[in-house]
């Protein structure tokens, strides 16, 4: 979809999902580390909100597969008529979304214990090189400027896919994960900037064959990945500092008033030993 | 073999390929999870099917390069003649049966126990890597859509080669194994699909240097990836379904009356411990 | 900075942290491999050092992007002005340095011992794609030698960049940790040629579209790489052999002369051992 | 040194080190596997092989470099003269004889034991990388068929760089060790190649711009690829099958007459448990 709108919605998504993704790392990541009996709920929540999230990126392709169908001026599901393909930009659009639903879907039977560990990584990773695959043959005959940043786009598509495919074998390593929810945050903001860049809100339209306007691009995308470092690394630091309040609290109540001030003298270690 | 036939040969057998590659694979995996002293059977079977598949890739290959050498209009085991070379492209589809030819002997030799382990998907990766590098070379001065639709074959045959190289050192990961046999069986549909694009059975022929016909086939790709994905989890699934029903009968009968309630009772666990 | 000057700083910079590079990671793999009761003070010292690096890199970062800025013919923090971008060279070379002081950051903060392990290696990984990445689309419309001697510069970049990243993974690797040293020197290094060959301090002006001078630049690199190998093993063979004079020394006064004899065999041993 | 000779030198050398690579590696496989006491010399007598494979290598190297620069028609140790680089293709050469010298040091300082493990395969594959490199630039401006066969040497080059890169991390791997000797292997056989395409001794030139040539010339070198397998394999058993029997020989007289009839059914067992 051609228009600002058409960039802010999967834009939207991809944020959403990076910050969702850093919050369900970090909050892993915490219990992994601090396996004690005092705080077994949290593996049950997270399992609860694996299947969350999985149906909801089902639910989210197979809107966005109807939508990029049956807008008005969409294929309405003809894919040749009259001696031409109609609307390919919606279908070749409709596939990308079919394959994150696939990946919902991948995600949700994950979860089944006889499957193999980390098919919901592959079919993420798949998901990625899919929407990556069609983006790089997207760009043919498109001015100088729209195809550098649809270029530029590939750069964390292309990195999240090879990210996602190494947490197959590397599982449960938080570096890649919190940089595969960069890589989806990066995506997000990056989406929005070329909404930004070919259907400007307000102000002048830019000039796609400006060579200076290429070199600000570049730049900005580099300004984009340092924001996006910034707000997965503040976001990261929040959840673990919230659940340490809350595990502190619910360490103490149950814990009840027997041994508080050794409770609170470990946690008092927990902080000082950070060095 | 320029005709529809000569792209529906090789697509069968790798459509094939990949189906016994999911069947096999499943079963080892199945067996490898569940070494129980009730199944005992399940190796000496899958040895025995080791001979036999490269047994027929050596037959195959043979087969293929005869055809190729002694078809009416082939060179004849001609190499050079007055001045020239003789038909160079049947020369080069016998070159890539041969390495197959050479991957099914090291699957066989890979059974000798002295052998070191992995030889036989180093030559899987190197007879789809040769595979890939004749065909990367066969493209110049081919019209656009000809070119493009070899392309994306390069797509399932370099990452295969990658994958089977991965395998080498990454043994018995089940995931790696089933992609593998997607990626074949991949290849095997989008050889059918080039054959329908290039020598269409019936209807007007294709445009080939039509953008738009570009642009449908790298997203029809894409739906072959997903088809592939289909299949091969529905064979992968019904092999473990009849393995289970199967290996359960069997245990059965050869626990005998004894411990049928006991065993009935674990295979009802088995089923509800799948959450 | 286009002159002499603007190559001889970096270099510079890069040069002394190859350097520095070099001799911690050597001091750091004799304590490894030598943990022994009897020198406990060198991982404090290292520690501490990392407290310098960090912050040195950080400060320097500061200090480029402020002169980057406000050198007289700079944008002074102007971006965008009467219709066109103010001085994106320096705006670039500003961005570089930014994602240098953030690995600073991520190296001080890496010592905190909550933080996963393996930050510092991926923000440097990160810092160095991002200077390949701007550089890369730098290079558009010069002169055949110019292009040349900055795509050059891009090899220690990027497999810079990618040995950091194995880093992450492949912890306490000496061999990746003085490669970097070495890929940093070099890239110090080639800074200073390329310094020389653009703006010659003397001599006549390179004839940058010559095809002899590419093949020149190309072999002299190679020179380099040569130079940053002998010169790095140099450093860590001395670092070796002091710490090796030091920590023999150290021992020896304090275990006094209760057992002069027996450490000294030791040495002794620990000197023919090496065969 | 454009001639038949300036390629076939080159080519006898890899060819002779691909055979010895194949050797060696076998040895120290079945050394690494049969680690009885009754066999103890073997690792000594590799060890002393390993300083003579070294010393070799930096001869050659030497003797490489001298010759390159001091032929009649070479450049004396001149680099730069009348304001024209000297001969750089000499230069060049010598640039990548340096390297493989390099490499022969690495290859004996690496026997030092406190020597970090891998300095000899990192210095392979940056002598190998150093090779591509050079080549790689080496080839503007050539005719299409000269530099087709260039690119093809490629292959080799750079595949047997990663895999001696990859040999640093995964050691002692024999797929890996005999990939490497049949890696030199094949581009010793191709540089013969290049030489019999380039310079016929024999025959009608070959015309450089045709495209059957480049064809053909594709093929023949999987051809190639097929030859070095062959024979690196032969090598490999026929080294296998003479130290079972020396080994068995000087079991059998170590032992002596006290258990003959024993030792004798263990060979039967080793040699029928190969199924």
């Amino acid at each position: 979809m051609a228009n600002f709108g058409g960039h802010a919605i999967p834009g939207t998504f991809f944020l959403l999902y990076g910050l969702w993704l850093a919050v369900k790392h970090t909050l892993r990541h915490r219990w992994r580390k601090g396996k004690t009996p005092g705080r077994p709920k949290a593996p049950t929540f997270l399992r609860k909100m694996e299947y969350v999230e999985g149906g909801f990126m089902m639910f989210a392709a197979f809107v966005g597969i109807m939508v990029e169908q049956f807008v008005v001026d969409g294929p309405h599901a003809r894919l040749y008529s009259s001696g031409a393909w109609v609307k390919l930009m919606n279908w070749q659009h409709s596939t990308m979304y079919l394959f994150f639903g696939i990946a919902g879907f991948a995600n949700v039977t994950s979860l089944i214990k006889s499957m193999p560990l980390g098919i919901d990584r592959m079919s993420i990773s798949l998901a990625l090189f899919v929407e990556g695959f069609l983006f790089y043959y997207h760009l043919h005959n498109r001015p100088l400027l729209d195809a550098h940043v649809h270029t530029l786009l590939l750069v964390p598509v292309f990195v999240g896919s090879a990210n996602a495919m190494l947490q197959v074998f590397l599982r449960d390593n938080i570096i890649l994960e919190l940089s595969l929810a960069c890589l989806f945050f990066l995506q997000g903001s990056w989406f929005y900037q070329i909404g930004c860049v070919l259907f400007p809100l307000s102000g002048p339209k830019w000039d796609l064959m400006l060579h200076n306007n290429v070199m600000f691009t570049t730049m900005c995308f580099c300004w984009h990945i340092a924001m996006a470092l910034l707000i997965i690394s503040i976001v990261a630091l929040l959840v673990c500092s919230i659940v340490k309040r809350v595990s502190g609290e619910s360490r103490n109540v149950e814990l009840g008033m027997r041994n508080t001030t050794n409770s609170s003298q470990k946690a008092l270690l927990d902080d000082t030993d950070e060095d």
